[in-house]
């Protein structure tokens, strides 16, 4: 029976005979008659000890069957005797970039266009180690508190947005679009008695910008609750969702993080994101002044790319945390299903977390009369809004809700540049493929 | 602070005199100076004791105060003497139908179109509550087996299918299609090394059949794993997830279940998904054949919806369980990356839950020389499919996956007759709303 390489030591330490190893080629060394082979599988890397040459390519799939054998020098502390190596699958010798190399020299087009090469570094396997984590932490901790997991339908007649930025699907003989975000569902389902629900899904964005920031589908990590008076629980319930995500990436993601850590990758402490400050957009356009007038930057009035940098910058530096909670936000900068606090600011927040925002939420309008009178005011008109509009019209709590973004989340926590490198098979406006 | 419905007795018991409770008017029955209200929350139903008249229309989102007693005649043992009602949400009084009745009277197309109403009905929500167990149940299981959780895009390029069948989307200046599985993803991410993935994501079917078999965007619950010899290794997997969904549906979701056992609804032991039969496609098709002559049906040429119902009741009433594997399937049957047994049969498979599919895959072809020669006997055209043999080119361990559709499998633990009841917001050729 195949074992896998972070279980070799265990075997050696009993001094098992007949062990089967199986996986890619990722390194080979010829020492006179002796070749060492690196063998990698999805647990790590072994060494194998060869009489003779290897006459297999690098990246060539493999099964090796031997003893086991402790050795200090060897990676894991042990290594297999070969007695008999089949191969799988051969590897065309021409690969395109080297696989067991630094991924640093490797340019990130190559890294995309070549997921089934790239994904072999370890270092750009464990972004998508943690992204696993963070979804199953993410839908772990919703499910303690009583969430219901839900799946709605992407595919969506018009838009609460109003129309733009989405992409048209041919859907037989009409047009539908895809869902910028499943909002209006979670409505629904607060609306219809199930409270609070989440959901881990793909979104669409039809804009033009090409930048590290920006997907044109990602996943959403959408949450939605019924029975709070404010923005204020919600930040609270996204501390407790993001403390816990960053305590299981530590506890389960350790060696991924440690091959990111020049770059900065780290999970912030529990404490610090309990600790991270909440401050009002008014609050957070001055400390962005303050820092932008430090270095000799421009004038700032919105909270826009630069200011979520200079306040991060600021809370990294005073709290010790570089994650901030911004609520209060200008009624002139939401969408009109925004719950309002007074005539010119409203019950929402966005999260930024090293640099960037991650999250934009806040309470919602539940009343029906409150949002049809409102409708005007935002240019939009109530006709165009029938289906949106009946989720309140048979009883709807109190209710808010928000969204974490996967892509950045994880490209943060790892210190990539480019929210790309988080996206297994990220879409922007020139890449459809692979 | 709020409590919830279930957790009243256990504050009756403790005689708590300051009792907030939350939720919707499920009931309003008044009994002299007495009303009566059942209020309905996310943990069930209570009962509300009120002196004099109900002044809120049924479905209206209230928040009661008061002392929680004992009492064996309410529903939970126990009853809230109200002192202070608050309407957070007044219903409108023209609901379009019952939602505190029998749901069977309430047709389908009225519950998918008011599902913000439909759902109040605790037997629909419970539909949901079990999906979202499915859910949580076979990612849980996966990844106790070292499986990775994946995410992948759902806008391609192409089809390994061979084009038919795919909805269009405008993509900026091109076209791409809504993926109709992530086959072609999984399969690079075993060859990346990752070798074991999970996806939990919609998938697309421009299918112009409108049946209770069938929807245009499901939930596709994907496997792929690499290291395999067979298809009997994928079926043994299946097996585990399987037994392992239905024991923690059984243990979360009794009353759920208890809702619809009128309807059959109910989720197998784990014995018997251990036990469940596997047997060849021409196995299949014999019995398929002497079930269909006892019922003086047709000749079965095909395992078609017919035989899948015949196979299904064969194994209950031989096997003791309404599961069945069938593998073999001839080559004819199956798309050119199925692995071959031989010349006409392939180590591939389906399962069969209930009389319906709910499961198809196999192991795939790995081998690149082999798949290019493959091809024009498919009639594949070698130069379309390069994206998809690249995966190949550089080392690619044997594989194979499967995908479980989530709405059957949930329709048919529920004994739903139509797998659109299975869908919050279900799309066919005529509903794309809400």
């Amino acid at each position: 029976m195949r074992i896998l390489a972070k279980d070799l030591r265990d075997a050696a330490e009993r001094s098992e005979k007949d062990i089967v190893l199986s996986g890619w080629i990722h390194r080979i060394r010829e020492l006179g008659a002796v070749s060492f082979i690196v063998l990698r599988d999805r647990s790590g890397l072994v060494q194998l000890v060869l009489d003779g040459k290897c006459e297999f390519t690098l990246e060539s799939v493999i099964t090796a069957r031997g003893e086991a054998a402790l050795n200090e020098k060897a990676p894991g502390g042990a290594e297999l005797r070969v007695a008999r190596i089949d191969c799988l699958s051969r590897a065309a010798a021409d690969l395109p970039f080297q696989v067991n190399g630094d991924v640093s020299k490797t340019g990130i087009e190559a890294i995309l266009d070549q997921r089934s090469l790239s994904l072999r570094n370890p270092a750009i396997s464990a972004i998508f180690r943690v992204q696993s984590t963070i979804i199953e932490a993410f839908s772990a901790y919703l499910r303690e508190h009583d969430f219901t997991e839900i799946k709605t339908s992407k595919l969506v007649s018009g838009s609460t947005e109003g129309g733009t930025n989405l992409f048209a699907v041919e859907y037989f003989d009409r047009k539908v679009y895809l869902a910028q975000s499943p909002q209006c569902y979670k409505q629904t389902l607060v609306a219809s008695g199930l409270e609070r629900v989440f959901e881990v899904a793909p979104v669409y964005r039809a804009e033009k910008h090409d930048t590290p920031r920006h997907l044109n589908e990602y996943v959403s990590l959408d949450i939605e609750m019924g029975f709070i008076e404010s923005e204020k629980e919600l930040i609270e319930l996204e501390k407790g969702v993001l403390a816990h995500i960053f305590e299981e990436v530590a506890r389960k993601n350790a060696a991924d993080l440690a091959l990111w850590v020049k770059n900065g990758a780290s999970a912030p402490g529990a404490d610090a994101v309990f600790n991270a400050p909440v401050i009002t957009y008014e609050e957070a356009l001055g400390i962005a002044n303050v820092e932008s007038a430090k270095k000799k930057g421009a004038r700032i009035f919105d909270i826009n790319p630069d200011a979520e940098r200079y306040v991060c910058d600021w809370a990294l530096r005073e709290k010790g945390v570089d994650l901030v909670f911004v609520n209060e936000f200008p009624r002139r900068h939401r969408p009109f299903y925004v719950y309002p606090l007074d005539s010119v600011r409203t019950m929402s927040f966005d999260a930024l977390f090293r640099g960037i925002e991650i999250t934009s939420g806040g309470r919602r309008q539940h009343d029906y009369d409150a949002q049809l009178e409102a409708l005007p005011r935002f240019g939009v008109k109530p006709e165009s809004m029938e289906d949106y509009l009946s989720i309140f019209k048979y009883g709807c709590p109190p209710h808010g809700g928000f969204a974490i973004g996967l892509e950045r989340l994880t490209a943060k926590i790892m210190g990539l540049a480019n929210v790309k490198e988080a996206s297994l098979f990220p879409r922007d406006r020139r890449r459809v493929t692979p």
